[in-house]
């Protein structure tokens, strides 16, 4: 049986900024039920961390369940204290009077299990041994994930959502969420994802997992016993990452060729911003999130692939889905490129379901589903506006 | 003076395969006059490896220059014993009856300095210590090679090539020709090129460098003497590199997410064909290209400009060149798209001067300038054959 801990939320106040959810806490609730896994293992018993911004109203129609993508977490909106430097991940789109309406809607935003931010992943304890679980914590996919946040609507007394939304790996669970369990949700909305990754998505996702195999701190995965760390590895790894994020228009406009430095130095340090920039956000990055982690969600984006079950036709697979579904790529995004997104609404329209598409033309590459921008902003709100006046129907 | 060493060509023989040069064997020539650098340094001495293939006319005018790519050397085309399992990198456009065309034209092809197949370079011995020069060896550019290819034209004779042909940094070469000497060459042939690396491209670089940069075996680049080799980091450079040779569409058509083994493993070894794929391109890499010659060939790649001297305007650098310039690009090109070769030809046409261009629809991606796709071996063959009847006007 599941226990929620201690922590409750508090209210959401905006007393941040103008149209910030405010001071969020994060809850926890613990599953000691075994989780039995795609891969064939299973996990004997887990802890799901989340938070919720907005009220659930008295027949929990309007809640809301926010999917993460690989590097996010359960912190989607708000600042955990009044100093936090940054909002959640999604603060852009998530508060009163933002698109997804926290006067409207009840949000929960949860870590995924083989995350590093609260839920059970590799650095938990393994309770068979009494130390972190390393690399024997099983690897977890994107069905895996629906099936715990079934439980914890289960625990939230929430029977259907209103709506399953994500971005990039985020999207690809609300689409799993559609095909796994459809009368649980009402909306889907799958951003900047595809139907299944390609070969180039698979290969930059095998270097960025080869960095950190093959840095000598990583231990086989058992750093966490040696006080080690594979930094290095994790900054490489997030330095790749992070091209495939940003547009080649988006690095030209915001970098060019600019020096670092004003003139050149001939050397093999930094010249250019651009490096400076990725150098940055590697290290950044590989201060808050954990190896093992980012190896594990790389996977499960490797290993994501909804039709599997139905002999890769797409169609068959969401033939089960009753929810309508709203899709919006981005003309830049290189990762997930709108012909992905394409291939989605294609297997929809074949299976006869309602969907929306939108193919927004925007610079800013694969990122842009968690900015502000009006184009995208406008019809999300559009979309979501017309979710909020169905709970007054 | 330079020297010419006693090894001599072999006349070029079909023995080999229809269309091939035959057996050949490099040549080298040492060069004692220093070598002023654009870094500002000076080589005081420099070996140069060059191969030649198809015989020079009387009157010296059928010479052609072939640069080579990133990783590229002096051997072009042929073999070099009758059971090498691989012929040279251009073997599908180099010989007799092939596009450029050994029965029509005298190639020469070299060994770019700071590389590791022959030509002076980091693995070499710096004359001032007697031992490797490993990260003491300056770093060289697209113009310094060309200064290094004038003076081999000079100790070969050959006052004015027919062309000066590369594809992607080959291609930057043959540009960089076109503007600091331009008397010196009829036709400049650039391929897959850029005017100048986008913050992408750095970016990729950057990663590749710091693979390399951040393996414990690089000991500051001094691991030759270490009986080391950072054999891991160029793995992953190489790697990533290879992602942005191949179009993304013709990863999927090669691969697509086919299994290694048949069925998923759930764990971080090989499941996929493309990850077997990268993998072993990287180690087969690793065996035959020095570390620190490949971090040098990125800088070389991101310090490539031109138009550097001319106050960024690539138009008022061409208006120097005399040649009539054929270039070529790939459609799935993401590394060098054609856009970019669209702004060299922009630049040209602005400058008024005499500019074929072709934009090659073939689903290959930048490593198309290497092999024989009908679409672009034909408009190339009939350039050099325009080429080849000059010389009998």
């Amino acid at each position: 049986m599941p226990n929620l801990d201690t922590n409750t939320a508090l209210p959401a106040t905006p007393q941040d900024s103008p149209g910030s959810v405010g001071i969020v806490v994060p809850q926890t609730v613990h599953f000691d039920t075994p989780l039995p896994l795609l891969c064939g293992k299973t996990l004997p018993e887990y802890d799901l961390i989340y938070e919720t911004y907005g009220e659930l109203n008295p027949n929990k129609s309007n809640a809301i369940l926010v999917c993460h993508a690989l590097s996010g977490n359960h912190h989607a909106a708000g600042r955990h204290a009044a100093d936090d430097k940054r909002a959640g991940w999604w603060d852009a789109c998530i508060g009163p009077g933002k698109v997804i309406d926290t006067n409207q809607f009840h949000i929960v935003s949860i870590n995924n299990i083989g995350g590093c931010h609260g839920s059970t992943g590799p650095k938990s304890n393994n309770p068979d041994t009494g130390k972190p679980y390393g690399p024997d914590f099983p690897i977890v996919t994107a069905k895996d994930w629906v099936e715990t946040q079934v439980r914890l609507a289960d625990v939230l007394g929430i029977d259907q959502w209103a709506a399953v939304i994500g971005g990039s790996l985020g999207g690809m669970q609300a689409l799993q969420w559609s095909i796994d369990h459809p009368e649980r949700l009402r909306h889907a909305v799958v951003i900047a994802a595809a139907p299944v990754l390609s070969a180039q998505n698979i290969a930059f996702n095998e270097i960025a997992r080869k960095a950190i195999l093959s840095d000598p701190e990583f231990h086989g995965g058992h750093y966490y016993e040696k006080q080690s760390f594979p930094k290095t590895g994790l900054i490489l790894a997030r330095m790749l990452g992070h091209i495939t994020y940003l547009s080649d228009e988006a690095m030209r406009d915001k970098f060019g060729r600019e020096l670092r430095e004003g003139k050149l130095k001939f050397d093999y340090n930094v010249e250019f911003q651009v490096e400076s920039y990725l150098n940055y956000q590697g290290v950044q990055f590989s201060e808050n999130f954990d190896a093992n982690s980012y190896l594990l969600m790389t996977r499960a984006l490797d290993y994501f692939d909804p039709a599997a079950d139905y002999n890769s036709d797409l169609s068959a697979a969401v033939a089960r889905a009753q929810c309508r579904f709203m899709l919006m790529s981005f003309t830049t995004d290189w990762r997930f490129a709108p012909a992905r997104s394409q291939e989605i609404v294609d297997a929809l329209i074949q299976a006869g379901k309602n969907v929306s598409y939108a193919e927004i033309d925007c610079p800013q590459g694969h990122d842009s589903f968690l900015l502000d921008i009006p184009q995208y902003t406008d019809l999300f709100r559009a979309y979501m506006d017309g979710i909020a006046q169905e709970l007054s129907q």
